[in-house]
């Protein structure tokens, strides 16, 4: 018989993206609208810990949707990973009335989630990483900000380098997938890209390419390199000496997280924090949202762990032909 | 038996979107990386009758993936709409050795690339518009610039709209379609949001729901109101006078579909360019391409045209939830 | 002999701008840094009448230099005209210990200050206009920002007035001054800019422009015109009727006066608001704030009412040569 | 007796800036305004020397208004700090009809125009780097909008600093001269400016400043370090060990030079081109233009290369006050 939820929690964990704001929001306003009370766990499941709580209201949230980080703040939890710490977490979240948790993260906080579910809080995962690194899910909370602030990043540089006809290896986020890489890669005209997922990194073959391109006379070259490859500097140096072209590494860094979010990062973060807290109304728990062959969808946690994903070939294809 | 194709034509008609020179950018490379041969017709459909045809190289479309409007040009064409015009258009077509021909535009486009299929020249159609209106796909090229564009004005008309306590109303494009009003309706928290799939329009109502959110203190009232309903100068006036709160109009037009394309517009529109180039390499005609439950995809001209679609209701239902 | 201030008052007047929250937090900080106490005014004069009157902490200004509008609201009092408004605000100033004021806002809002400092509250202007209409300053905040929202809208619109071959007039803030369409006009490159100051309308000019542009083949014609001509709508009707070409106008509107401030107007009133604090502390009163020949500096508000100012004669001849 | 001029020559040199183009065009079309011919020499003395010379049109200088970077490139010359390059600089000018010459870079490009002065060659400089460190005038090319790229970015990085409470160290641009560092120091409300011209650099003061602002619940700790003082990686290594908070850097780099002007250094670098122009027309020579004191005026280059400024104290100050 499903459990009906009265209170709902919500806490962002991991690293932050732009959009969880709207997530929150999107949690508190439907979790009222659908006649539940709500409450804010701060820092994540180290605050869950230490019982940094307190009630939302719809004005809590106003003003929000056009923030990037998250009003919650978020932090690491080693305590949470052990088998005391979860079950403290779910005392915690029974005696301050939460019977039904959202958690937005990456699949790091899923587990944590699946923990709660299964020690009888009725548990969601929402999709929330810039590294758009969850197998269940087209869409994660923060991919389509981190990419357009990347990729315009990365417009500027590539002026500074055609004027000056260098060679930029530009790194950006994205320590084991390259979406980011992949996305900006073809957004950005990107002469090479670099990604984990197709690690076969042959510097000769960078080289020779650069050489290549400048007899064509190619004003620049733009070299994409995600974060899970990384050296970039020292990869600069070597390219510099190899080809006598001058070159250059910017690490974007941080910046691709924060920002005010996209339109889709507030519109799909809304909708999906609304369909988390309808998931809740209907009884459901130890399930993560997802956006899935065109439509918002939810997957059970044990399930969504499992899945596995991979860049798709044919943009990696495409990526390789548009850039010659 | 499938004709191999040699020369591929790449034309824009209709209204711009921003993202149409990644897709001119992708056919022409993928083309040559195919080993076909490109070229461009400009001034779309009355190009072609006027023989506006040159021949397009990878550098050609160097530098253009950043740029908003197109390069091809574009503007409507009535000669083109007659038997005689179609005729005469598959003619130059032959006489300029273009036997593939890729069409970016929207369902009127797509009308002409099907006459174009029926006399022989092999025809895909690519669904650029920035209003998301062709129903056999989830993507169109310039509408994720344009709901960036109508969302960061909105952003700032909210600034000054909270600084003096007043309604805006905000007149947001699409004639016939209310995806732009309701992505921007989500994503700048929009009190009220009126478009024509959901017309009804009851102006007692939107100026009852202002009163109560004045006595709940909310300190503005945004209204977005797509193109297709309109008259948003004497909406203003006619709810001043009803409300005695101080009501402001803007019509955010053109604008919305130029600037630098966003970065799903310049892979999406790369993909599909890519996309319709390898349809004519494997001798496909009268298709047009779409983005559809999670892939590229393709669907026949005469089906395309056929379906229909609507605004989605679970996401008008949240946009409703989110507002209170 | 000079008074010893020890609480300094702030409020905003007039005509929203962005940046006018970076001089309130310079307000609040300065005045905190130099040991005197801050309250905060809401709602312009109007709430100065109502006693709407809070203390300000440091605190209280987090987070709010990026962003638009102005944290404590704005509104016009017609009651502040009168002598015995006036009256009443200087009792209520005194009441609430303000014994020092700084008024943010445009030559209305110094009107009053002039009134209150006559009538013993120690108080200084600081120049908050999008329009530089302030003939003592080279710099008000809020333009700047202004300016770069305007520009980046026109390019947009340019964008898609190439594609299509079309004429532009685009409507910019400026009902007295046309220093924002004189800016944009040179900055987007505009074929013909329409300001008060240099009024000498004549549309026959314009049109033949056009159409000499047209044949010297030039894609667009961009008319950048201040609302203080206005009529664009019109305008686009009978160009378009007389020249044959596709005219459009677009009215940019309110968008121009919020939005996250750019740097410069972050700074800049960030060291007005401190500037006017350090005056109230030297014992100053009856004087507003200025940036004049390079630097911060301060006049007589009697004498910066009766300054006048026109738009800057070369910069004027230099666009009418750079858009040949 | 004045010599006239026929032909100018334009070129860019040292580091490339945001604007540049603005300030060719506006050389090149201002030139033709006059009378005059003109030549594009590329890749600044380099291009020179190799005699990289050609015609500019008007037509030539369409649309690169809102383009980053420099149409002409640049390039360093070793060459040309000879002699023997500097009179085969003159010699080619003459060679080419080239009687007057625009140089627009940073100090070291207008030693090279000194020289070419003094070789007969009419030559103004046009001030042009992003470090605003020459100091004969209050405005250089580029300035503007590197000041509002970093603050941008700092805003978004501030956003994930906030959410995870970290401390973050951002390097900004600025070898000799802390202006970048100071005016986004101020805009991005930083808790600490590290500048080459007050370098007084003690950790301990830092760390302290950290702990003390932790204590008294500050989420977020920004420190933005000039490229003159650096090291902001292993800075950040040391401040985390020393108080015990995630610190992170981040080094903005070459994005700082590139994309879009702003209106400002749109506006400011199309008058100083013309001027330059007007300058030139008029007969002189040996001059760099400046904006000082609320205008475009110029300076001998000798006096101008002697010249020294510094942090404006009163700006340093006010930065200090509002960090508190």
């Amino acid at each position: 018989m499903e459990k009906e939820i009265k209170t709902i929690g919500v806490l962002t964990s991991g690293g932050d993206a732009s959009g969880m704001n709207a997530a929150i929001r999107a949690v508190v306003r439907k979790a009222i609208y659908n006649g539940k009370k709500v409450k804010g766990i701060y820092r994540g499941y180290s605050g869950l810990l230490n019982e940094e709580i307190r009630d939302m209201t719809a004005r809590d949230v106003s003003d929000t949707i056009a923030r990037g980080g998250t009003i919650l703040g978020t932090a690491r939890c080693a305590e949470f990973r052990t088998e005391e710490g979860q079950k403290l977490g779910a005392e915690i979240c029974k005696k301050h009335g939460i019977d039904g948790l959202v958690v937005i993260g990456g699949d790091g906080s899923f587990a944590g989630a699946q923990k709660l579910a299964a020690l009888g809080i009725n548990t969601i995962g929402v999709p929330g990483t810039i590294d758009l690194d969850i197998a269940c899910t087209e869409y994660t909370i923060g991919f389509d900000t981190a990419i357009n602030t990347a990729m315009e990043a990365i417009d500027k540089v590539r002026d500074t380098s055609t004027s000056h006809e260098r060679c930029s290896i530009i790194e950006v986020m994205g320590r084991h997938a390259g979406y980011i890489a992949l996305y900006c890669g073809i957004a950005n005209g990107a002469e090479d890209i670099l990604v984990p997922e197709r690690y076969n990194y042959d510097e000769q073959e960078l080289i020779n390419n650069i050489i290549r391109n400048r007899k064509r006379g190619k004003k620049h070259h733009i070299i994409i390199n995600a974060e899970g490859i990384g050296h970039s500097t020292s990869m600069a140096r070597r390219i510099q000496a190899a080809t006598g072209v001058e070159t250059r590494a910017t690490i974007l860094g941080h910046m691709q997280r924060g920002g005010s979010p996209t339109c889709k990062d507030r519109v799909y973060a809304s909708m999906m924090g609304a369909y988390a807290v309808d998931l809740l109304c209907a009884g459901k728990s130890n399930r993560v949202v997802g956006y899935r062959h065109g439509d918002f969808t939810d997957f059970d946690i044990d399930e969504a762990l499992a899945m596995q994903k991979d860049l798709p070939e044919y943009m990696w294809e495409v990526a390789r032909a548009l850039s010659v």
